[in-house]
């Protein structure tokens, strides 16, 4: 018995509005039409217990919350996400696609909340190891499109009701981020048309297909 | 007009069923009767974002918690106690007495979980800054007697349903602790009869009283 080929971990990224949402439901469609097998999963979140960490780190409340223990909270999601829910669906060979992971704190809590990157990287190494997305497609638009577009779909959460300089903070940081690691990261023009969008999102998910098939 | 004179930060610490929650209404009678301001709290919690936070780490649950989350959540709840609480309270001039603190989370997660100590002083630094109790009281008892008082008193929490095991590597954490830093530490043997508990805390209180009323 040959060990079983491990499944890439693809990240959707990008600001509030952009389509990630939108885009990981084409992107499963896509990926099941090319046979792939998958599981799909969201942070903050992704396993019971994380979503109830993503209801207290979203929910509009009275009392303020500490840029600190917000950061910590979205760590203690993940660390529960990863041991319950990415490293298993990757060992037994199917991808792990996921709306959003750790460049969002990076954009949210480290540029957004001005931790800076120091704490945000340490706890990555504490929480992930050697973990680390494969590929991480950001859907990249102006602030106003994003917020316009999250505006017309819901109410507002905590992040979303953030001032516009906070989610311009958010977006610079995600672009720096690609710009420092091109391999691993793909920017997409989500202020594009969505069947472009999704195009452009087909021609990365082929390149990974075929990597992926390849190797090894 | 001069600053405030900082409260004093007392800790109460020790393993299940010790009798820190009794021992901390005792010493609030005592601090109110020597005439010191003083406002009482506990971790995890002390603020409804932290004590929604405790809820979710002591509630039993099916999915089992990974140890990373676990100790990320302490201190989430941690960071919003000293930002919205602690600091306020000390500011004021008041004195904050407070049931577990870091040495807790040394103990359960660094010990207990099997952590370890450098991850935990990380987050310590990062959290807390320069911020370190005044004085830590550890009530220590043999682990069967705190876990026998637990039982007797209420239906057991996550870490009170721990194994024998488990709160032997806490009691053990606390008193290598203790031990490490006797300027700071304050053990009081708490399977002695109460009465003889709260003999001992007061002696331990009444020399704080007097350093603190004689220091500037
Ligand atoms: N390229 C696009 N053009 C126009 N509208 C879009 C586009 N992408 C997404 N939308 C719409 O914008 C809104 C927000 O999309 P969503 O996928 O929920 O964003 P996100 O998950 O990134 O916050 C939805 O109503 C969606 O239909
Ligand atoms: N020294 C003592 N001798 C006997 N019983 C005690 C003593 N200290 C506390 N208890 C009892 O033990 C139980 C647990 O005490 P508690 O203060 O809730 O412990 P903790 O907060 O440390 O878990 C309570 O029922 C309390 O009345
Ligand atoms: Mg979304
Ligand atoms: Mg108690």
């Amino acid at each position: 018995m040959t060990a079983q080929k491990r499944g890439l971990f693809v990240v959707l990224e990008g600001g509030e509005g952009v389509g990630k949402t939108t885009n990981a439901a084409f992107m499963r469609e896509y990926l099941e039409n090319k046979g792939i097998e998958y599981s799909a999963t969201r942070e903050p979140g992704g396993t019971p217990l994380a979503e109830e960490l993503r209801e207290i780190i979203l929910a509009p409340r009275e009392e303020s919350m500490a840029p600190m223990a917000e950061l910590l909270l979205v760590f203690a999601a993940r660390a529960q996400h990863i041991e319950h829910k990415i490293l298993p669906v990757m060992e037994q060979g199917q991808w792990c696609l996921c709306d959003r992971f750790t460049d969002a704190t990076f954009a949210y809590q480290g540029a957004g909340r001005d931790l800076g990157t120091s704490r945000v990287e340490a706890l990555e190494s504490f929480v992930q190891a050697e973990l680390r997305p494969d590929c991480v497609i950001i859907l990249d638009a102006p602030v106003e499109i994003g917020h316009q577009r999250a505006r017309a779909r819901a109410e507002l959460d905590r992040m979303e009701s953030e001032a516009m300089t906070f989610h311009q903070k958010v977006r610079d940081a995600y672009l720096a981020r690609a710009a420092q690691a091109p391999d691993r990261y793909e920017v997409i023009d989500a202020a594009l048309p969505l069947v472009e969008v999704q195009v452009n999102l087909a021609k990365v998910l082929d390149r990974l297909i075929d990597t992926w098939k390849n190797h090894e």
